[in-house]
């Protein structure tokens, strides 16, 4: 999604070129191309699928619509055992339509969870609960703090959910180190995501996130945290932003290449 | 702020004939009509001033910024006690141009209200740090939660320092009611804002707070909290919001007043 005015073959073989050894994809973009196309596109370039973006959105009280979020989800689990990934990254949902109960909310995620937990790891796929910045509570993801993620993802076993670790997200929460040092202790920190936090936020605020080292966020503090938590697993990069995407995506790739060495290596 | 389209003859006119007991006033039109002036004018109409908005930008690490900021933070608790307000809100300052030390920036704030504190407490007045909203922790405030409020607060006696609570920053925050809990039983709730999440959030997100009943948020609920926890002082709505300020005054006053009714009291 960084660099989503390419096309799926021009950004394997970017990937490639730049040395770049795993790339996480979004379910749109792969469909767009075919996932059969997608999953042997990759494996023959050797790229590692990091993870799979995204499942979730799990809140709705509706049944109807709740039973399709849930098979929704029984196929994202389906298309990232497909793309040989172990990772399915979750947006949770947020409150329903005239909805003002997060508890409640949050509570029908881990509903979810406890159906599709043991489906995905029958397939050798982990779900990430991402926490999403508290500015994304009302309409994206009731879960907003790596404690409230962790809180939900415990109640399962570790293979079957566990966190996103997004430092966009979280990087204002003095509380969200300790978080990641129990995400780590649990073998639940599944995934590991930059973006540089830079303002103004745009309208609407989701495509405001910046190119890792144009923002507040000092990456190799957080990059730290997880590795003290135990995580040796890929870091991705996870840019939304309107500019970047409005210039060359060959020339974004190479720019989030090196920003990542400089600020991250 | 509310209501700035309206004029401080207008505002304190309008909350007379309204019933409402008491108004939380802005630095900047009281300046803009007179200090004195304003005092006599809110004095004769038996209108008690709530709280004065606002102190803080707290973490400028060039010392004559800081000395600068501590100097009118004195005027601010100044004018406070000549509006006859006990509470003085703090907004305490975001990221230095640069800086990605959140910590930094949080240890200066408490440095500055060592040297406030006694000042403002001389005087009869109260600070009240008020945690902001994560989405704005690198340009206006690095206190994000209440708990981190707190966590300031505490260091100093609850009649020099406290906290603002305010429905739109901490909404999301499942620990917020725990901190709600230990900021009464501290004596810290210096004052208590409503206003309400809408989305989308506008560019740059500063005015996007929206009438109470039009969001996201139970009113009735954290005025459960506030009061479980002791708190018998009085209630503000603050509203930040472009569409609102573009139409009248009086009936955006008016509709306030309602909402407030319908939704808190």
């Amino acid at each position: 999604m960084t660099v989503k005015q390419l096309s799926m073959p021009e950004l394997v073989s970017g990937c490639v070129e730049l040395g770049i050894p795993g790339v996480g994809l979004w379910r749109e973009p792969v469909a767009e191309f075919g996932l059969e196309a997608t999953a042997k596109l990759v494996r023959d370039a050797g790229l590692a699928v990091t993870t799979l973006c995204r499942g979730g959105f799990f809140t709705a009280i509706d049944p109807a619509e709740r039973a399709a979020a849930l098979a929704d989800n029984r196929k994202a689990i389906d298309e990232a055992a497909t793309l040989g990934t172990d990772t399915l990254v979750l947006v949770s949902g947020g409150l329903p339509q005239g909805s003002k109960d997060l508890h409640g909310a949050r509570e029908r995620i881990a509903d979810a969870l406890s159906e599709l937990g043991p489906y995905a790891a029958s397939n050798g796929v982990r779900l990430a609960i991402e926490p999403l910045h508290p500015m994304f509570a009302s309409d994206r993801c009731v879960v907003s703090t790596l404690s409230q993620a962790l809180d939900i993802a415990e109640r399962f076993p570790a293979d079957q959910v566990g966190v996103t670790v997004d430092t966009y997200h979280i990087w204002w929460d003095d509380t969200a180190p300790a978080a990641i040092a129990r995400a780590g202790a649990g073998g639940r920190i599944h995934t590991f995501q930059l973006a540089d936090w830079i303002i103004p936020l745009p309208q609407g605020v989701l495509t405001g996130r910046g190119q890792i080292g144009d923002g507040a966020i000092d990456m190799r503090e957080w990059k730290g945290y997880v590795e003290a938590a135990g995580y040796t697993g890929p870091i991705e990069v996870e840019l939304f932003n309107d500019e970047l995407w409005a210039g060359d995506g060959h020339a974004l790739l190479s720019q989030t290449a090196r920003r990542f060495v400089e600020h991250a290596a």
